[in-house]
């Protein structure tokens, strides 16, 4: 089969043997990929990597444990987590010591023709939902991790900072939450086609979502930020960031870190339409392109770019 | 009536005339100050101030609008608001944006015969408290506003970095609120004086407060926080610190700076003599010998230096 792999800022395509499933685990045959910030930054070093990336999926179960699963199609949680310690007990596999993750720690990624993973970690996609709208469940799950953090009240008033692909699906996920939210980036088109406001210099807000993906986000997230207001930080960027905890401190700001969440809100979310990413979609590139496709989505201003097989 | 002076990293003490009060103010006869870290930090350029400095303090009221105050004894809370916005409607005048704050934004400080502050920011200090215990009102309310800002469960395990002035007085609060709490510094026998555990290496905490001072102290909270777990901010050091915000986001930890806190816990705590203060006195000097004095609490491993009349 054909498999992506990233090495030492490049990226190849190779003729690689199928994956074995282990006990537990399903073999998946690849509908349709998309292309992350976090696989460029794995592509620029992150995590010291070196492999196959891939964690945003859709894919027909080819092989499993459970015979009802054959044949579905599925999305999948990222997180390979132990299923025996303190986190996995409290419903926090995520955050389990012992995780390996698709495409990021240890366990080779979804750009290719097949990948495993564990059957507990799949989920089906409803019939109405399109492969290029499914494909989106793991980041649009990523932003329903905030409100799985936060209690932000219904209407509050929101600043999302940065205007790329996640920035845009977290704006639409928390204006379907009902807050009233105010998106900030290089693209003024994009918070009317996200269908909320576009940010105003000067405007301060008690929550502000930090999705820049760069080193100076922070600095201006703290700096919209009301006192006691918190920032929810979501850029994972490779470099270290120079704050002035003064800004922080004197001010009581709260920083919440924040990664990936529950698949089942996302789906439903998208199910609902109300997340919207047909617009998102920038380019679909065949696998065997895959250099090309990564070049594109390092492109600034390209939004989501697909890997079919 | 004599006042000490900071300006271009000197203290100096100065023959100054008597403070006028403005209508709503209260004239204040010192009786004990203390010399904070932040007043350390100021002497270096921090706030680019140049003043009087003084924050924690003892006197007695010597002229008020309200009669009943002359002859009191009181501590004073030190962020003086304008009572009209929004923050101060929500009992958060520690936040207003038109505030001041004593011997540290714009208005006089406490290291002076004589001092001005609102009659609003007067707390009486119970009878049963000395001066040398009173005095560390402010420090105290600072530690108790972890409480005010974090629900840290009563039994939780909770880790104080840094067995300084501040860390010290938060050790004790959190202890009285029932936490186990372990205390990492470079000064073994302060946690037992403190009647907290010793930190033990390579333990990790769903709670850790940042209390060091230092630059490198964040960065060793954040290693020794759980993931989901809380890193509270208190050291407002004047240098920028750099931070590896993949560590924050990918355990998705919460940071919380944290300031000011309300006088009231502080003095209850004090009176009950649940935060003992006595055993981190480490010298009283008169006003007029406050460069000795500054001189001396900038010794690393001094404790609390107090300034007399």
């Amino acid at each position: 089969m054909i498999g992506v792999h990233l090495e030492g800022g490049t990226v190849t395509v190779r003729d690689v043997p199928r994956p074995r499933r282990r006990p537990g685990f399903a073999l998946l045959k690849l509908r349709l990929a998309g292309i992350c910030n976090t696989d460029l930054e794995l592509l620029r070093g992150y995590y010291g990597f070196a492999g196959r990336p891939g964690h945003e999926f859709v894919a027909d179960v080819f092989e499993a444990d459970d015979k009802r699963w054959i044949g579905k199609r599925v999305v999948g949680e990222i997180n390979l987590a132990c299923g025996r310690c303190e986190w996995c007990a409290r419903g926090l596999g995520r955050h389990c010591p012992a995780r390996t993750v698709l495409g990021i720690v240890k366990h080779p990624g979804a750009f290719a023709d097949y990948l495993t993973l564990p059957e507990m970690n799949l989920r089906e996609v409803p019939r109405g939902l399109r492969d290029e709208e499914a494909v989106f469940t793991e980041p649009v799950a990523a932003a329903c991790e905030i409100l799985e953090q936060c209690r932000i009240p219904k209407s509050a008033a929101v600043a999302v900072l940065g205007d790329g692909k996640l920035g845009l699906l977290i704006a639409q996920t928390l204006a379907a939450h009902g807050a009233d939210v105010s998106l900030y980036g290089h693209h003024p088109e994009r918070a009317r086609r996200a269908g909320v406001a576009r940010g105003r210099a000067g405007k301060r807000f008690a929550w502000v979502i930090e999705a820049t993906g760069s080193e100076v986000g922070l600095a201006q997230a703290i700096e919209m930020c009301v006192p006691r207001g918190t920032v929810i930080c979501k850029s994972t960027v490779a470099a270290r960031v120079a704050i002035d905890m003064a800004q922080v401190i004197v001010p009581e700001i709260t920083l919440v870190g924040s990664r990936c969440g529950r698949f089942e809100p996302a789906l439903k979310l998208l199910a609902a339409g109300k997340v919207r990413t047909d617009w998102m979609i920038a380019a679909r590139v065949p696998l065997r392109e895959a250099p090309r496709a990564f070049e594109l989505a390092a492109t600034r201003g390209t939004l989501k770019v697909l890997l079919e097989p």
